[in-house]
């Protein structure tokens, strides 16, 4: 009826804009959904979920009560309902993120440094937004995280890649990021304590890569979203430590030590004592990006400061050492599998990278088909490698509870050896 | 000591990219904040915030408890801690927010025709971001939204205006629409109720837009983050009624109804029972833009059912009474002060447009000028026309309480008179 005045045009003249498929076309999310979707209904076991870096869902895992009673407290306050009214975070927040990171630095930061953003992945996006200019270019790691490959594409910036050496405990190479900077090189970025790697950068190579951002000119992003979620030899050192060797800026959030992923509480924090990034005009500019983009709850941030100062140690304390218990499981699983390498036991972070030995293995074709293999027979969900730069690899996260652990590497295990070699299997037991 | 060990480079090579600070110079809050700045600490009045719609802050216009709990109870069962796996929304959300505004429909929304966003203002990133491709315009009123023309600045979407015309209560220049659109148009944009105008579009007028939008081929984007704050003689009519006369995409959220902008919680939806978006893309489109960016935290979005379904209307009607009641006040007042004149008695949403007579005042430049020495003199504030699009007129909200207002307009009218032009003041008491 609403229809019957006019008839329709030719052609609609309005079209998507097609980059935006494409780009989300390799998230993390959607090929994890896609290896869900593999998953037999009928399999009575619980799927084990070692894809994807979130273990809120364990009990073991529950954040500190302390968090929950800010933010119910601070709703109920109705002193939180209405906009922020400065775009960068409200002021006690800034402060507060502010004192909680400089415990860490020889230097302090102060609230003017710290932008409040919607989880770490906005501030990932408002960085790389700022730097994206005509012919500018970026230097990530590889392996690294998708999200940084993602909106660079989108924005345009041209991204080139350096390696992270596995038998260098997944250190950067620093020969090819200077053989790869140029003139319009802006940033290098690391992630520390490590995703997909689970290590942990030392000091002395951290002050090694602020050096060669200094030699060629260029500013370091260090996205620290697993800090304090180290369980080795190397404690976490933050990056802003080497500030003014060369500027630095942090991002990170409180989604993983506070084990709140979903809250999308995260900041982006200029660590820079000598003023580079204000004079070169980046400070300006990322005010603008966070000017017009949408902003993190009002309540959130009204929660962050009792949420930072009031949280006891016995909560951090709990987390690492469910991490390390089940980091050394993971380790020591994946060692009694033939056909999966470890090149070194992770010592921070929630991941490890594993290698694949495909020689090994009948009727699989790489790391995708691996991990489709595995979800529907085992109903077992890992990242195939691929998807953080490394083909014929597999990302597995050891942050889920101890049990559920053991349940899902037994698992694979199981899976390679149905899917061993024949001809290996007949000669082992024919020399047997 | 750190630094110590190299030379700084001749020249660091990064640079921002300068659309972003532009982009953020003429935004409502940049505006505001200058504005706000020229207030006199040492006045012992209140500060009365005429410039910008949120009421949150008073009293009358708490939110209710109801919408509290709810939050409160998500954030405690630990059940949204984690990351949302769908990030176009969690299903129980969309399927809420569907329901929600089936209620005014023809027809039912299907959840998957709804993307929980953070708040409506990444609705409309969104939707500018998914229809920027070269060449490509979209038209937009003139009074508008700020936020339509940075986002469509900074994604290259070129912008034509059309005019809302206050003799017609606001309406659309439809003709001036038609003669602004070409191939090379994909949508016109609409603020319903208005923004900052006050009006409410009828049937008849909504009807008629999108019989224009089908003859042109072109999508409508409707947005009615104020929908049922209506106290007029129009009562509010969602434009996702004409569906299927032309596609209709809505941004909205529960900033307004429950006085929350500060919770960010909002949606964009296709009301497109032919189909037509998913047809041309645009589906997938939005799917991948919102897959890469920021999504609302997962316990907000845990809320919603509860908050859209359990809210009594004693909470709704207590909020569109007080606004009645407060733009009444507005209208008469303004009416007492010869050198501003109000087209039409506003009717809904929390905003009126007035249009200053300079040539009645001395030493006041433009509206701007007004607004900053209103804020100097006063201590009120109000926002300059010019921010949304139309010069020497001002924005004034009546969401506040209602003495505040009467306080705040008082104010205005000892302002204007203490400028009045002196002529004309002797010329009146010389014929008296």
């Amino acid at each position: 009826m609403e229809n019957g005045t006019s008839t329709a045009p030719k052609k609609w003249s309005f079209k998507g804009n097609e980059a935006l498929t494409k780009a989300s076309a390799t998230s993390i999310r959607t090929v994890l959904m896609n290896i869900m979707g593999k998953i037999d209904p009928r399999d009575p076991r619980p799927t084990i979920p070692l894809g994807h870096g979130d273990p809120s869902a364990f009990p073991c895992f529950r954040t500190t009560p302390v968090a929950e009673d800010a933010i119910a407290d601070a709703v109920r306050s109705a002193k939180f309902n209405g906009y922020a009214l400065q775009q960068v975070g409200i002021p006690p927040a800034r402060r507060a993120i502010a004192d909680y990171l400089s415990k860490d630095l020889p230097y302090k930061l102060s609230s003017e440094d710290v932008y409040v953003t919607l989880g770490c992945g906005q501030a990932i996006e408002v960085i790389l937004t700022v730097l994206a200019r005509p012919n500018a270019n970026i230097l990530l790691p590889r392996p690294g995280f998708f999200l940084y490959e993602i909106r660079a594409a989108y924005c345009q910036l041209e991204v080139r890649h350096f390696d992270l050496l596995p038998e260098k405990g997944w250190e950067v190479d620093l020969d090819a990021v200077e053989a790869l900077a140029d003139e319009n090189t802006a940033a290098i970025v690391i992630i520390n304590p490590g995703n997909p790697c689970g290590n942990v950068f030392t000091h002395q190579h951290l002050k090694k890569v602020a050096e060669t951002a200094r030699k060629l000119g260029i500013l370091v992003i260090s996205d620290e979203v697993y800090d304090h979620l180290t369980f080795g030899s190397n404690p976490f050192v933050p990056m802003g430590v080497f500030g003014s060797i060369a500027p630095v800026i942090t991002v990170g959030s409180i989604s993983k030590r506070w084990i709140v992923p979903g809250w999308r509480l995260g900041w982006l924090v200029t660590n820079d004592p000598n003023g580079i990034l204000k004079e070169y005009g980046i400070v300006d500019c990322i005010k603008g990006c966070v000017d017009i983009s949408a902003d993190p709850p009002t309540f959130i941030q009204g929660a962050v400061p009792h949420i930072l100062e009031k949280t006891k140690d016995d909560h951090f304390s709990k987390i690492v050492n469910i991490l390390r218990e089940t980091a050394d499981i993971c380790y020591s699983k994946i060692e009694e599998i033939p056909c999966i390498t470890c090149p070194s036991k992770p010592e921070g972070s929630m991941f490890v990278m594993v290698k694949l030995n495909l020689s090994l293995l009948e009727n699989i074709e790489d790391d995708i088909d691996f991990s489709l293999q595995l979800a529907k027979e085992e109903s077992v969900v890992v990242l195939p490698g691929v998807v953080v730069g490394l083909k014929n690899w597999l990302r597995i996260t050891f942050a889920i509870d101890p049990a559920s652990l053991e349940d899902g590497l037994g698992r694979v295990k199981a899976f390679c050896e149905r899917h061993a070699k024949k001809q290996q299997v007949e000669k082992t037991s024919s020399s047997i």
